[in-house]
């Protein structure tokens, strides 16, 4: 969500420590049909979405899940079958749930496995898609690990000379441990923009810059709707972007045995549920692939981040972490009607709206 | 090289075998003082460049490779010392000479690794930067791994938000094996365009286009020369290509014990000299990161090459594929100019350029 999309949303709010936060999600998700370890593992990546103030993937994003729950065949329990494959490799099979307990699951083997072999990779195969990759980068690199993660999306992003959809928003994530501090994280989608910053131009009926999209009939275009209605988006940076996003579709599907964001869409079927298909986790120790210098290296890395600073370059996670500083002592701020239409999926919904 | 610059040394040509340009390229390379072992593995790289006319990377080569030979401290015969040091991670220690022989012999061990392993890195130190990573990435699609292969360069570019050099050029290249078609390989410079495309402006007197750099007050500038004269490059892609850059100077940097961009270009102290770095190179394989229906992965990424095709778009290699066809089969064209530069640099040089 942009910040014009987020003041619409605050005009009116409430204030909710990240407890509340928490407790909210998991009642919802439970009363959805999901178990409790499920909704547990879902709830702490809303959570920390709402912490850091990325709203589309706080509490926001229960309407998405719900709408999920409902309409595709995922599994609200079943437990992630963990596979020890290689010295280097865990296989995650998440069983048609979403993926973030498959995450918590898998990831303390991948740690494992990184700290012995120097590199190591998780494979999430049959997951639904949940929220946003900074949140397992940042259990990475809380371990002194460096980490990329990618998945496909359905299928929205021309490819660079093409007219039609065929790779997804397929986001890439990275991450960079600074032991004491908070670490280097992105999180972006090969898109140009998200597919919701489209929506929120057109419903503000406002026309979008050149580079984001094209029509129908396969012409770059300003018109929001001409892109939303049979268009597609576009990757950022032209043909580099596009090939960095062919990259995820393939290393995050046909690599690792699971789908492209074609298959996806296709499996999907017209329900609108989040993308089911896999995900590659990549961890790397700087222990092991490292020279055996390892405060050398440290403070290396530190001379470009500060570099960065000097010059007024911001880091890509900064406003997450002063968001994430004022909600760890402050509570969120969360739009009453948003927090109200959440309620409503509540049953005895009456009672629990009586918010101070 | 573009393609004006590339018709300007094409106006008068001559036509060479595929076997003389590496005979050439060996002879040049010996009589700077290159192994035996060293001078064939460089002439591989300049002969695969010529051959699929990325004429920056042919023997064009030569003049910047004989100017780091004469200028820097680089070794002309130390042979690379290859370390097991895990079941996935094999070292190669370039000792401060090219890159190349490090990479045919660390290769073959990555290979074994990956295909026991499923994922496997192999990290070059202590190198020599030597043109593109395509040809090494070919190596392993040749040998069904997928892979991605990064390293920096010299401080030349911006990051985003920034005003001064802090990030390389800092080339990705991926590749994915299409068994019995030539794979699907990218390799791009972060950056938004190559420096030398900044340079070829500047000699035409013509303005560059917005983003492709900053002037020395950190300001954007359409002036080829306020870029290159206390100036900066920028990334492709805005914020997102500056943060790709970013990862880039980590994993090929710290991450590997070896140095920065900016660690590399003050090591080079004003020399000019070929970036003496580090590199690390990612090597995965279907076969194990899959679940077992290889056939079926291998279709659904041809699926998604079908798709682009079929809708105008091209795969990024398809021009190197065409031209490296007809180098095959009818030799390649060097400028005679270009040529006589070449021939200029070896003993009994007078002889030698009587090409008819």
């Amino acid at each position: 969500m942009n910040q014009s999309g987020k003041n619409q949303y605050m005009a009116d709010t409430i204030r909710l420590t990240l407890d509340e936060v928490f407790g909210l999600s998991v009642r919802v998700l439970r009363e959805h049909g999901m178990s409790m370890a499920h909704a547990q593992a879902v709830a702490r990546v809303i959570t920390a979405g709402e912490r850091d103030e990325c709203y589309s993937h706080g509490i926001y994003r229960l309407l998405i899940t719900t709408h999920t729950l409902r309409s595709s065949g995922i599994s609200r329990d079943a437990l992630p079958v963990i596979r020890d494959r290689t010295p280097a490799v865990v296989g995650v099979d998440a069983q048609f749930a979403y993926s973030p307990l498959s995450f918590e699951m898998g990831s303390k083997v991948l740690i494992e496995k990184a700290r012995k072999t120097g590199i190591a990779a998780m494979v999430i195969n049959n997951c639904y898609h949940f929220s946003a990759l900074w949140p397992e980068i940042e259990v990475l690199t809380a371990s002194g690990l460096a980490a990329i993660a990618m998945n496909p999306s359905h299928a929205g992003v021309a490819p660079a000379g093409g007219t039609q959809a065929v790779l997804g928003t397929n986001p890439i994530a990275f991450g960079w441990p600074r032991p004491g501090k908070d670490p280097y994280v992105f999180d972006f989608a090969t898109s140009a923009v998200a597919r919701g910053e489209i929506e929120l131009h057109s419903r503000a009926g406002r026309s979008i810059p050149h580079g984001w999209g094209i029509d129908a009939r396969g012409q770059p275009t300003n018109h929001a709707d001409a892109v939303l209605n049979g268009g597609a988006m576009l990757a950022f940076g032209g043909h580099k972007g596009s090939a960095l996003s062919t990259m995820i579709e393939l290393l995050a599907g046909p690599l690792i045995g699971d789908l492209t964001s074609l298959d996806s869409l296709k499996y999907d079927d017209g329900r609108g549920a989040s993308p089911c298909h896999g995900e590659i986790i990549i961890a790397m120790d700087p222990l092991i692939l490292g020279q055996g210098h390892y405060a050398e290296d440290d403070a290396r890395a530190e001379r470009l981040f500060d570099e960065f600073l000097g010059q007024g370059a911001r880091l890509p996670s900064q406003r997450r972490y002063a968001a994430r500083k004022r909600s760890l002592s402050d509570g969120v701020q969360v739009s009453r009607t948003l927090h109200e239409e959440i309620m409503g999926m509540l049953s005895g919904s009456e009672i629990e709206t009586q918010v101070p």
